[in-house]
């Protein structure tokens, strides 16, 4: 008997197989397998590649794969795909039972099995959860980049913009950011071109070529404030901090017993302010232990398959799972 | 000899064709003209009906018009525009000169001919500007809903859905936003209705509404934002509150010499909040007059085109083209 774990992220999916005793046997990769980022049908189409790849490199066919656990954000509304899903797989020689659930739940369960405890998710969005007799029973922000995700990898890339819009309108301090920005769009600075009604030529031209991109794009300025920051750039260090707080305080919104605490996402896989501060808090707290660094949803993915095929899992066996999917 | 001037919107288009005296003999209308808004050909399309609306209704035809001012938001960036129009209209007989203006100059000059002075324009966007030898000499904000426009109609939208957010989420206060926003949207409220991870399925749902639309359409709350307010809902009043700060550190930006202010766009023209902060603003500002409330930018345009066919405009030239546009 075997079970697959598949975290189906905004930038990419991943997939692990593993036996009923937590070894991993294969793993599989594709592209971004969130239908909302990317729609439904590339989205299946992602997870399937990641799976089939999973279950090729491991040697074992579909029909000895008991459970599929698929970790999804907005995973409520993805009864269709789960549904389509099974379907092809099952034309496939899949038998088993094939499950959506929180990709909250399935980054917190890749830290840890410990049934209460908190995880902290900041990649392109930012949200935190409580997890309470192994479920997800509170939730703060992830209300997405148009009404919330404060601190997140979108927040912070819109803030790197308004920063350098700000210093290009002769309104803001010179950062650093101004010229990776321009970079990254392949806009030109020519410092004496205005327009019509007395801007600077280059704002309007950043604008356009912003507006022209999907809004969420924002998000890959992101990892120029790091950058910026890094060269004690005051701006990227001013935008990382605010990041930071928002973090804790969305963090905060959740606390309540002691308890182990996950942190996932780019933002905080990433060394820098944001992950100081969470983790600041977390060693402030009595009782939680420190931060629990996750790469991935996709080894709680797995021992959510495990859990669902009647297996306990404890936290050796979910060390051995993490160490053989990192392997893999 | 006859000109034309044209109000290019996001939410409509408005024509006006004038004798060389600034009478008004006929007008037009289509839906938005604004490309970025709705894309260049509808935009295109526009411009063209409401221009052939004008010159139908005058009795006027096209080779008797000299001049053409298309006001425009982002209009250094289209001279595609204007080249296609051109053509478009030369194959009916149009044979004078067709220029695209700033919507904010046109917006300017519908109020005043004053060569120094201000406008303030809040419609779905926000910005203000400094007029000096009747040309724009400075702009603050106007940076479009994703980076800027902060008081604007968006941003009164995209405030009111947060706050519904928050009530829902059991973080903020109770609102008369929220049953606004939710019948506006068309989502169901069941007050006892959870998602998987504990939430208030309502928040899901309303989430899941206002991704699926484009994000600009977080505009069309503004209006229940003035209803709530006119009830008294004390966060609704906030909300129009922090747009009227907004709105006047936005004028306070361009603001040198005394002059002028003529105050345009939708969430200006209804009266509130916002209007009145801005008011105030100015009844403190010495020399500066009254507030000057436009309903658009037609007339302004129009005295564009009478300037380009080599007219001098003056106050009362400009009352007697606004009167007669209102009342065409």
């Amino acid at each position: 008997m075997f079970v697959l774990g598949v975290d189906a992220g905004g930038t990419s999916t991943r997939a692990a197989i593993s036996t009923a005793d937590g070894r991993c046997r294969g793993v599989g990769r594709a592209g971004s397998g969130n239908p909302t980022a990317s729609g439904a049908v590339p989205a299946s189409d992602a997870v399937f590649v990641a799976v089939r790849q999973a279950v090729a490199s491991a040697g074992v066919a579909l029909h000895e794969v008991a459970v599929i656990v698929i970790a999804m954000a907005g995973h409520d509304a993805h009864d269709g795909i789960a549904a389509a899903l099974t379907q092809r797989l099952a034309s496939h020689g899949f038998r088993g039972v094939l499950d959506v659930e929180s990709d909250l739940l399935a980054m917190y369960l890749s830290g840890t099995v410990a049934p209460v405890g908190y995880a902290v998710v900041c990649g392109t969005g930012a949200s935190a959860v409580r997890v309470q007799g192994g479920r997800i029973v509170a939730v703060c922000d992830g209300l997405g980049w148009l009404l919330g995700d404060r601190g997140s990898g979108f927040w912070i890339g819109r803030s790197a913009a308004l920063a350098v819009a700000d210093q290009l309108d002769g309104v803001g301090p010179v950062t650093a950011l101004t010229g990776l920005v321009l970079h990254a769009t392949g806009v030109q600075h020519d410092p004496a071109a205005r327009t019509g009604e007395g801007r600077p030529a280059v704002l309007q031209d950043l604008l356009r070529a912003l507006y022209a991109r999907r809004s969420l794009q924002l998000a890959e300025f992101a990892p120029l404030v790091f950058d910026a920051a890094d060269a004690q750039d005051p701006v990227a260090c001013a935008i990382l901090q605010a990041a930071g707080e928002h973090l804790t305080q969305t963090f905060a919104q959740v606390l309540t017993l002691p308890g182990p605490v996950v942190a996932g996402g780019s933002i905080l896989s990433r060394s820098g302010v944001p992950r100081n501060m969470l983790r600041a808090r977390v060693d402030a707290l009595a009782g939680s232990g420190a931060l629990l660094l996750v790469d991935s949803g996709v080894a709680g993915a797995t021992v959510l398959a495990l859990r669902a095929a009647g297996v306990g899992v404890d936290e050796p066996m979910l060390a051995r799972l993490r160490a053989g999917i990192s392997s893999g």
